[in-house]
């Protein structure tokens, strides 16, 4: 059976997957979600016809999106996420018993009824007391909160359709306010790679930096993305992922992971000139 | 006109570029060399179908594979470049005007000539005088050499075909034999993503280490490589690319690049676990 | 969301639809059935990856296979019919009063389960008082019978997998043993264009010819299937289609048909010169 | 090597042929030209990215644009081909001895040098003395012309570019006039199957129809035209292609054909019931 699942990282590059079998297709009020089964990559869901997971890469960005913020403060306590509707984000939150509370605020309450049914792997946490569901818009959600969280985790889709105002300065001053005095903010970041994608990365930064004294970018190497190339955006109102990383205190909770390590922590903040520079000259 | 490229990186994962027009086929001696025209890569040039170069981002490849070891040791003055028919890493390496000379070991001539018409930003300095070219299989070329070079690159197409030899122990070994007591060896890689790439990987550093008492593995994100996660081999007879590196003496340089800089330097060298796994773990 | 759905006519040509979802996926003892959805050709089924029925086009085959004997001979009242699972042969049979018997031999229950769920379009006259479903291999239920059809039709996949005894000697043989002395044979014939195809097919009509005294290949216009031209074969212990159709007769019955006429009858024989050629050379 | 060249038949229906290499690339003024070297085709040549003829099966084509309407009418001495720039079309012609004059009208010069080059196959005869190229706009030439031509063949592109002009009510006038009292008209008329094929095909033949009182569709099995359901125009003054045919005559002749013959002219004329409705439906 030659079915092939097809995503067009620009309108000059296509990036093919070979599918099994289609095991969902489903039209919530705010988008189009699907799951296919897959040989190279086993199960794998998509957005509007966009790559989110697949079983056998989600822990680079779900180990990335999580373990650097945690690793440069072990005392968070209370976690907000928005969107990760997919789960992976709360399971490894959830792997650090010092964490008290996780809101996890998500707009679309198929995608995790989805999840759960097909991507066990990823949403197998969803249960855990700590986590609190909210399936709501994470723009207004957090227009009511202030010096609540310790982080904001926001794990979203691309800036356009229901993630776009995820995007927007207004969500991240308000991303500002809801933190505490200490708090960080980590964002999906886009990629510096394919020219839209990148014009994505750079207002976000220009926007992040407008209130958050510490502000960087970090990249990890996720092949289902577009390039392979994706950053993460570390903002914070005092922690420096660089300095404050108690490096030895993070390897004695011996949490297991496939990608993420302290060395990686490190490393993953170099970045190559040519992002460098997309990142000083970012406009809006 | 919908003409696309496609490189099969698995049999269930294609990349497909679209192509504007070819430029260029020709099968010599050894392989068949195709050339490109594509509005989101430039030019580009495959070797028996595979991706080789691209105008857009041969900058990565080549700024890796050179900088790395340069800044690691700027005392180098004789480098063998084996393979690199393209010309990007002597292109590089003739920024150094403290590099005397610089042997280049090109088993295929027409890909040469065919580089040096299509591609003249990579093929643009095969005449700088310190520059020696040599038609032979590298395999064979470097068995005669013996405590003769500072720094040899491989820059070899897959171990498949014409670059099949490059991935052997005799040729390890001779190229420890072929390098001076502090000699540096830097090869292309492959990659940890793909089972196939992941396997030639952990083959290749198994049989480097058996002779060289410093052996890394460093990664670069290069979007047009099956996975866009590729990967450099750092073997040496003394130095250590992290501690032997001086920042301040290359960034006084002035050596303008797109994707190396010194703490690139240092972060591309911090493994995700899965690859450290690899490594470890490789067999024959 | 970019799905496609591809048949590979040649391994050099490969024919895609875009695929809005698929319906479903299953195997059963015999073969892989797939049902999708698609904005070109409504709904369509395969069955081992190969295109078997369009909601769009269906019409051409079904019309083909069973008004072309039909009115070559009215009198026709008993009729076996082997494969065609999805109903449609069967569907455009029922539509002569004329009929009193049809034996319909399916290999593949789940086949006949399936296009009743997701083709009601073809499957919609199973229920027929006069259609009789034997779910056995067409092969072995031919065997037993002797002087009892007026009408073998042959709606095989092609001659590989469950269709592969469909083309034998053997069968042909049994084939004419179960007409009665004026009994027709219609098969589903394959291709002239691709050579795969055209082997098959004039294997198909060598091993006919052997049985019966009046052997023809009428072709029609059938776009989802490999190069568009698709071929039937018309075999008979005694009537001419080309003499002996009632035109009169046919078009008095008033069958709303939207491919056949009895100009098609006559025109659909006419065969191209290098069919001819392919047909009058043909070797096992 | 996987090069594909694909024409999207549809927006959602894609065909595809693996290319060995491009042969040519080119931009003249009025159209891009390709021409590709393909193991299922042969040479190919494309104008503006849609096929027009490739070497395997231009025979077909060619075939019925010529003989149909020669052996309509064997004493056709003059006649006018507008487009036709590969050559196959006066190749056919040529083969008439009672032919006297061709004047054949092709608007861009360079597609005819490129044919000459590539595709000798097809241009092989534009040097016969009968035949007198003009290079002009078809549109243009045929306003001067009076009572001038037996027949006069429409061997244009789809009706958007440079073909556009071949398909409006204008041309098909001058045609009419341009023809003597028994002259004939042949035209590529498109395809039934595809929507927007099957609009051009009806609005064709519903402006044609005004002009001359006979007036009818031919078909043919061309596998890399859309659909491979492939139509022709047939209208004349005079001659009925059904009745007017001798086919002793023309089979006479002896011209060795690949796939026309005396058969399939009468059969060709057939069209199926949802063609019949299309035609007679037809709306500008």
């Amino acid at each position: 059976m030659e079915l092939w699942y097809t995503e067009e990282h620009t309108e000059n590059v296509r990036f093919s997957i070979k599918v099994d079998r289609q095991l969902y297709s489903g039209q919530s009020e705010f988008q189009r979600i699907d799951v296919f089964e897959s040989k190279e990559f086993g199960t794998f869901f998509t957005l509007d016809g966009l790559m989110m997971v697949t079983q056998k890469d989600e822990f680079i960005y779900h180990d990335m999106i999580v373990h650097v913020p945690m690793a440069t403060n072990l005392k968070i306590k209370d976690v907000l996420v928005i969107g990760a509707g997919d789960g992976g984000t709360v399971r490894e939150l959830t792997r650090y018993d010092s964490i008290e509370n996780i809101d996890m605020v998500e707009i679309d309450k198929l995608v995790v009824d989805v999840c759960k049914e097909y991507l066990p792997q990823t949403a197998c946490k969803l249960k855990d007391p700590r986590v609190h569901l909210f399936f709501e818009d994470g723009l207004r959600f957090i227009r009511t909160k202030e010096n609540s969280y310790d982080l904001i985790i926001v794990d979203s889709t691309d800036p356009f359709g229901p993630g776009e105002g995820l995007f927007t300065k207004e969500f991240y001053g308000n991303c500002y306010k809801a933190l505490k005095d200490d708090g960080i903010l980590v964002n999906q970041h886009e990629s510096p790679y394919y020219e839209s994608y990148a014009q994505n990365m750079g207002r976000a930064h220009k926007r992040i930096k407008e209130f958050f004294p510490v502000c960087r970018v970090y990249q990890a190497h996720i092949p289902t993305y577009p390039s392979g190339h994706w950053l993460f955006g570390f903002a914070s109102k005092k922690y420096d992922p660089l300095t404050d990383i108690d490096e030895q205190a993070w390897n004695g909770l011996e949490i297991k992971t496939q990608y993420y390590n302290t060395e990686i922590h490190k490393g993953c903040f170099a970045l190559p000139n040519y992002v460098k520079e997309q990142l000083a000259n970012a406009v809006e």
